[in-house]
């Protein structure tokens, strides 16, 4: 398909996949003269992947290059192509971490045998769970810590449903977009649910309560 | 205590502090010269605050202020107070939706009685979520919806941990930040434990398993 359709398919007006183009998103076309290139379906597969991982992840430009050199590199288990997705797609935070924070994190991970993992300075992933505390502690959160265990136990669950989501996605297209969904489309998802789970319990445990000090 | 030492105690500069005033952030200071005010703890406590959902949480300006704003509302139930904060830290995500993610969201809270949620266009979180999974529908991801359901009994799981959590920090201004804390930093402590799931489980599932069509 010529590029006008390949917008209308994909909704994506022309300028913008042009941009894209040029900023290497999506591989160039099959020139079929001097100045008209063609398209096909996986053309217009990558292009719907890289608006939703912009539109709904909310990823950079420069993020979603490097997402999608982890999905092009071959030769990887998926194990460690999820691994460098994940990568790719965590924010590692400010870079002032509070020391106390940062021994969370370690004994953390620790406790869960990835004594591998432990340099926080070294992934994306470590570094925005330390951050994440050390800004709980600068607001005298110190227990927040307390949370990472039940965190893990839930997320143990939803993890599994992922896992076997990506397994049920097997053709090689689907398994890496599959990862990519699963993790990015998730994290949205999660979060939205998350509100769900808490309307739910709070409604359970909390809705005759008042912010104590304050009259009814 | 005067600027200068509010801008020592919390590593905010004094620009950035002033700017903060001039935006509604923080309240203005007490008075004790025509060009000299005076701050106090709550104001150390109020900026902590706002640098924490910037840095941490990535929230823009209007949108800290409308947290504060949901914050500082009195009289409310804790629980519809959890609801405006997370309605105001959800970002509801492109306009354009699938129908059939719409009816995937409403089924979904429709199983999980929660029918007076179901018009999407009227909670950011609800949109969130549908965003996510037209988003999936767009790349071929029809049965995502299918991860909803092990998502919120794993996120239960973690909402009962928030709320044990909130329930602790019972005085008038803990609870209050216990709430944005724990929502907020939450979310972040969440998308970096999920990868460590990940790693846990598809290392016990995965790690033989090559993109099939790959070869090794």
């Amino acid at each position: 398909m010529r590029v006008g359709e390949l917008a209308k398919r994909s909704g994506v007006p022309v300028p913008t996949i042009k941009y894209y183009l040029r900023e290497g998103l999506l591989p160039a076309g099959v020139l079929t003269s001097p100045n008209q290139a063609h398209y096909d379906e996986e053309h217009l597969r990558r292009l719907k992947l890289v608006r939703a991982l912009m539109e709904v992840g909310g990823l950079s430009i420069a993020t979603v290059r490097e997402v999608l050199t982890a999905i092009d590199t071959r030769d990887e288990s998926l194990h460690h192509k999820l691994g460098a997705v994940q990568e790719a797609i965590s924010q590692p935070g400010p870079a002032e971490l509070d020391p106390l924070a940062i021994k969370d994190v370690q004994e953390f991970f620790g406790r869960h045998g990835q004594t591998e993992c432990v340099d926080v300075t070294e992934s994306n992933v470590t570094h925005m769970l330390a951050a994440a505390l050390s800004a709980a502690r600068s607001l005298g959160h110190n227990d927040f810590r307390d949370l990472l265990d039940p965190y893990l136990e839930g997320l143990r669950i939803i993890a599994q449903a992922d896992l076997e989501y990506v397994v049920r996605h097997t053709s090689p297209d689907d398994v890496i977009e599959a990862m990519v969904v699963g993790t990015l489309m998730g994290d949205t998802v999660l979060k939205a649910v998350r509100r769900l789970a808490h309307a739910q319990v709070s409604g359970e445990v909390l809705s005759d309560r008042i912010v104590p000090g304050e009259g009814v």
